[in-house]
């Protein structure tokens, strides 16, 4: 299942017009609120397909039947430019286990580069819902090569959820092909090409620099 | 349209569930956030049935294709009660206008009230989308009275929408009765029953208290 | 005691400078955020003036005698304007109870107006640390006759503060004639003057519309 | 310098009894919330020993003579426990850099360790205002590690501020011994042991487990 959320009509899709306008970057603080409220409202979005059960609750009044989420969510995130993403989901989710990886291109000529896993600190994920989230989704390298390593590490989650801020046809094609056929993709915009860099285009340039500057 | 958020799986259940317990009512802080997230994931659905437009917007690699939300919603509110209510809505919306109201129920008895209204500050209305917003719709009376002083002060919306947290099943058919045919209805939990004082069971008790205290 | 936080530095500075910038106006999230932090940091100052008592505290570890707030706090706040420096300082007095009162000019003339209070809503205040907050500190009148309503329906403070984020020199002067001796002032800039119209010079404009849209 | 926050009064002391509770330690979000209001206070305190530069703004009304950060200031956290750390301090200078470390204790045996630092993302430091903040500061020994490893990939900062909500008094003195002497220290609370396990006692527990859940 492929939810392309710039398909149907919401705030979202305001969000995602500041969030690529080279004007309103410049305000990092609003850039990083507008990535927080995505992942606000697409952990909210995933919400309706988790499981939730029955408790009876008391409230001053009287006793209402409730229903409460089973709380098996871990969300998971790659660094650093996950970390408003993330945030945003945990503001939904706010009892989660959180997985944390970090990922970079090390490149091994100006065009090419691999995937490298450094940090890594995660719950066991056996049986868990597992909602893995990077603001962009280029190659897809990197959310294939975080998936892989987390599950060798820390176990093998009942439910994927793959999320994303700006995703390349390209991109997800390739996550696809190479993540579990169950796997559920929640993709804020999905845009037609990458250039010489595997940089989105149009896109919105590179979300970690735009939300905390640029690295040397 | 009445939309039930209770009718179907969502974190909002969670939300309600603790909003209800009366333990976990004794943290103001949760109980108001969660009254808050409910503001933010309510206007979300309301944003899916706003309309938007087509605008160009350059990103730093190219050229994009955007929707930019028609900015004609008023964001309205009755005190107390409904100040995290739309303090979530703008959240959301944060470019909107604002309404706000004082309504209170001004006892003849023990148990008989009016809704009187006091405060109101308020921009045009006339062709606008107004969001009213209240987490108690109990009788309903307040709903209507605040609808109506705002209409024959400000003008005529185009568009209403009714948001409320618990509404009572007769406050909301009371609501329904009076207000415009078109008006949609944005409910998080229905309850069958109100007690002799007019307050929602089981419902929360008051939520302007829960969220501030209580009046002297 | 009058403390004027723009006359030693901080990151307020940089607030007071975005409020005030008419380019910078046009964003009424940064806006509304920057009245919020200045909320919140006024708060904490404040906090350093209140109660604590002990209390003994079981870690995961071992036992840590720590200080706990002696909760008597009641923020106070006039309308509409008010509301985000509320929430600011909400954020940091996350148990306080609360104080809401309706108040604004109503004109007899082009230039001359009276202070309307209209809508209240409080616990009782006496023996209470009261911290009462409005924006702008114009004419002070609205302040004096918001604390006269307060006090004469709720009970007498046994501490009063009184925080704004603009004051005039003429309004503070006024302010301080006709409130307690002991009354403790937290402005966050003060301005030489006030406009015919009783608008602060150079000032910020209307703090009420600039964060929440005009009024009709 | 050494800056001490429980040893004068404030509301921060209430955060302190709070996180350090194993009741209240249940709620994360609190739990997180309280961490990130900590970072937000403890920048604040740091932001009037910054420097500031004169602005001319021209306001509605008028023309203000305004002071502006001087925005030079790079936000350094160690993963994962100073995520919450961070975005409080993120909250208050919302225009920084950042830089993001990994550190964790590798051991050599159960209760011996060495720092492995891995993940690193950080702008140039030179002449930079580095504050650099971790929760615990237990040994001291991933402070010194991350610092020595920022400044030898990235520069030399001109100004060092070291943010922590606990540490022990040894942790202290080794930091203290080991960064450069014109460094400014901001301790929310000093704790007298650690245990064999190099846990600060009575302190808090693992800050990383509290904020995001056990690790595997």
């Amino acid at each position: 299942m492929v939810h392309i959320f710039t398909h149907s009509p919401s705030v979202i899709q305001q969000y995602v017009a500041e969030i690529r306008d080279k004007e309103i970057q410049k305000d990092r603080m609003r850039f990083r609120r507008n990535i927080e409220r995505m992942g606000e409202l697409v952990a909210y979005e995933i919400s309706k397909h988790l499981s939730y059960e029955f408790r009876e609750v008391e409230t001053p009044l009287g006793t209402a039947n409730c229903q409460i989420l089973k709380n098996d969510v871990v969300l998971g995130t790659i660094l650093r430019a996950g970390l408003p993403l993330h945030h945003g989901m945990l503001n939904i989710f706010d009892k989660a286990d959180n997985a944390i990886v970090s990922a970079y291109r090390k490149h091994t000529s100006e065009l090419s580069f691999e995937i490298q896993i450094e940090y890594m600190s995660a719950p066991s994920l056996d049986g868990k819902t597992l909602i893995l989230c990077d603001p962009m989704l280029a190659t897809g390298m990197s959310m294939v090569a975080a998936h892989k390593a987390l599950v060798s590490h820390y176990g093998t989650p009942s439910h994927l959820h793959v999320v994303s801020v700006i995703a390349s046809e390209q991109g997800l094609e390739y996550t696809r092909h190479h993540l579990p056929q169950d796997t559920r993709y929640w993709i804020v915009a999905l845009d037609p090409e990458m250039n010489a860099k595997s940089y989105i285009v149009p896109g919105i340039g590179d979300a970690g620099d735009l939300c905390y500057g640029e690295k040397m």
